[in-house]
């Protein structure tokens, strides 16, 4: 087995998309149209797409379907990927609402909450839970994988009891960086961080030489 | 002037969060607690931060307001950045209700749709407003960003138009990859990559001595 690196598995899923939307009424598609997308190298997309075992032919690119599908296997798309959803605020409602999941075959089963204004009420057809809940169900269904979605002060405590259920995947959409034992893995979605290296090239960080062009 | 690239930019965000909300209580804060927290180098952690143009005191480390306040200063956390919405779904919901944007002085002006339905509507006291208000809107208020949340299918069409508008940056939450001219920036906040980043390690990638385990 070969791990692919973060950076392989965001271009190849962002070419997924590419030709799930973009050139989706191509029958063929070329690296070029691929890297001009997304302001890449061409070689870069071929040593990317020949990592999933597809060779594309000199001036007739790729097949769409096919390059799609062999994205698909090799980023297990269609893997089954069951998760909970801690948190059923308005991040929680618009993911559990995000249609694009089925694709890829992430499977939110139910969502818990402390709040017994919320628990029992239904997001999509989905529970909300109340936290309580979260020990047995995680025995019982096996979950590996939470995405947390709660208060950024309460984001710590959840964590340490999910992580005392056995849990070992945090999606993390709140701010706050957390405590876990080395076998937990916690990815953060920062989406401060994005906006702001979306706008790197307009922050303006004063050198020795710095004139005020910027403003 | 010196930019910084996006991995820096997202290192000192999470320092920040680090500082605003996991170790808040601490007055001063050391390199290798932030560097244990995110499973990083220590010596990257304190070179990250001397670009913010903190130095911090041996076995004393750094003040935690002060570096807090540093990373603001550098990132350009107090500098004003107003927005549009574009698409008024859950996921425009969840941003407009996102309270931490205060902080970051993200200022969410008001959303576009082009369903009369939701036209005339509030969220979290910004109104939504037709699209066909966007150009007069974009000149009058010099708005350089939009948020893109509009359906996928729908999401070249509204950019094509945004741009045309003057739009600039488009921090794009659909997984559609936007054909754009060279002077205009896309950033894409493509969840389904993050959830596949995580499982990394997960991921099963037959090389050439694979057997038939992976299903």
């Amino acid at each position: 087995m070969v791990n692919l690196s973060g950076k392989v598995i965001h271009r190849l899923t962002l070419y997924h998309c590419i030709l799930k939307y973009t050139l989706i009424n191509q029958e063929r598609v070329s690296s070029f149209e691929i890297a001009d997308l997304l302001n890449l190298d061409d070689s870069q997309v071929r040593k990317d797409i020949a990592l999933c075992g597809v060779l594309g032919r000199k001036k007739q690119g790729y097949a769409t379907k096919d390059l799609k599908r062999a994205i698909e296997k090799k980023l297990g798309f269609q893997q089954r990927k069951e998760v909970f959803i801690i948190g059923a605020g308005h991040l929680a409602m618009a993911l559990t609402n995000y249609t694009d999941f089925n694709d890829y075959a992430i499977d939110i089963l139910c969502l818990f909450d402390n709040n017994p204004n919320k628990i029992g009420q239904e997001i999509n057809g989905k529970k909300i839970l109340p936290l309580e809940k979260l020990p047995n169900l995680i025995s019982r269904v096996n979950i590996k994988n939470i995405i947390l979605t709660v208060p950024p002060e309460q984001a710590q405590s959840v964590t340490d009891y999910a992580v005392q259920c056995g849990v070992q995947f945090i999606w993390n959409f709140t701010p706050t960086v957390l405590k876990v034992p080395t076998n937990v893995k916690v990815y953060y979605e920062n989406i401060i961080s994005s906006f702001m290296q979306m706008h790197q090239e307009t922050i303006t960080i004063p050198s020795v030489k710095a004139d005020k062009k910027t403003s």
